[in-house]
């Protein structure tokens, strides 16, 4: 059986525990890699693992020469409305409608909707921010059958609520599939981060009550920014466990 | 307002769909450039667009020189247990112990699992592959008091089944928090993908029937071959839409 935690670990989870209980305020400079290395007693190839590590986890960020400091939290979202969401933290969503069309559906968003072929969608992009912060780009897909006129409709607010006091539609279950990706050079631009940063992609559909899917959404977030929370009620294990 | 849906995206979902209705299949040789540029009548800088799109979302992946190809589809979590949602898919889980030990609790440590100061846990870090290629590195912490002699068990299953079946624990609630980073050197070659590949951090905490925590982990997927599915039902919204 192999030993314990390897050094640059536990200097990482040194600083991490700073961060976490805010003895360490965001954009503070952290001590250099040779200080981090004298104070641990280790090689300046250990301090420099560290850094790297919470730098990867985002909980840091270089600006060189100046050095390494402590990032800003992320926005913890569940996963719903956009706006209801940063609006329950206190904090002013926006959206930034960028185009909105009529589409014939394509198998992948009949699908997902479950339309019939040829059914129409209204499809709308939009750039969502917090507090004047690009955090994300949303595509969504309305049944256009369900939604008649909301392409010409103010699309600078929560969709939700649209479909909730326009279209009568009672909002009953959304179902996210959340993947990791890196953010392609236009979708960098428009977040206003680096080509290359961490991204999620969230899918989404959202049936109203009697199990029809009224939304299907693909958003794309900036990953230094966000963070999703989300919490299962566990049963017993539904196969025996290897 | 402004017009449709850039030409890059429709390509884009046009690839996207023949992916996810498999009519093109894992490991199969897309159009080149030029091609799909000839085929939609657009220019290459447009197909080269678009391929960047699919290509940051994990549905293609490059090899160069001979060209983009379609990508191993992503296995799709639920939070819980490793080794039950692998299984549940009928693939095969495994657990490497890389080292395991106890230590007295960290702040951030202690918090998340509502220890005393002073208090102890047990730490195991454990590669996790599925059909034997690695797909996660995960760190659990769990409280001494509650798992006497954990370290002395084989660590190479379900740490959920020994919590049930060995310590006796009702597991009734599972928090996850899913922040998408970028992989720095020493995790991207121990789950043997490129430096700077995308990564899933999952920090998850898991209550017992009674509300005591009894698991914190901090676990990393590689994100080409992961995603995560999540439920969420919906109630009316908590604050008036902004």
């Amino acid at each position: 059986m192999p030993s314990g935690t390897p050094l640059y670990m536990r200097i990482a989870a040194d600083v991490r525990d700073l961060i976490a209980t805010e003895q360490l305020a965001p954009h503070t400079l952290l001590p250099s890699e040779r200080e981090l290395a004298e104070h641990h007693g280790v090689s300046r190839m250990t301090a420099r693992q560290s850094l790297s590590l919470l730098e990867s986890e985002g909980l840091v960020y270089r600006n060189p020469p100046r050095g390494t400091f402590v990032a800003e939290p992320r926005v913890r979202f569940h996963v719903g409305s956009f706006s209801e969401e940063v609006a329950r933290m206190g904090r002013r969503p926006a959206a930034e409608p960028l185009w909105a069309e009529h589409q014939v559906a394509t198998p992948a968003v009949r699908r997902a909707l479950g339309l019939e072929e040829g059914a129409g969608v209204h499809v709308l992009h939009r750039l969502r921010s917090v507090d004047e912060v690009p955090f994300a780009l949303e595509t969504t897909f309305l049944p256009a059958d369900l939604t008649p006129g909301i392409l010409d409709l103010p699309q600078d607010g929560s969709l939700w609520a649209v479909l909730r006091s326009r279209y009568g539609l009672d909002l009953a279950r959304s179902t996210a599939v959340l993947e990791s990706i890196v953010l392609d050079d236009a979708t960098s631009a428009q977040l206003g981060v680096r080509a290359g940063s961490a991204g999620t992609l969230l899918t989404r559909t959202t049936e109203a009550t009697g199990g029809r899917c009224v939304e299907y959404a693909r958003d794309v977030y900036r990953a230094d920014r966000t963070a999703f929370e989300v919490t299962e009620v566990l049963t017993s294990p539904r196969l025996t466990s290897v």
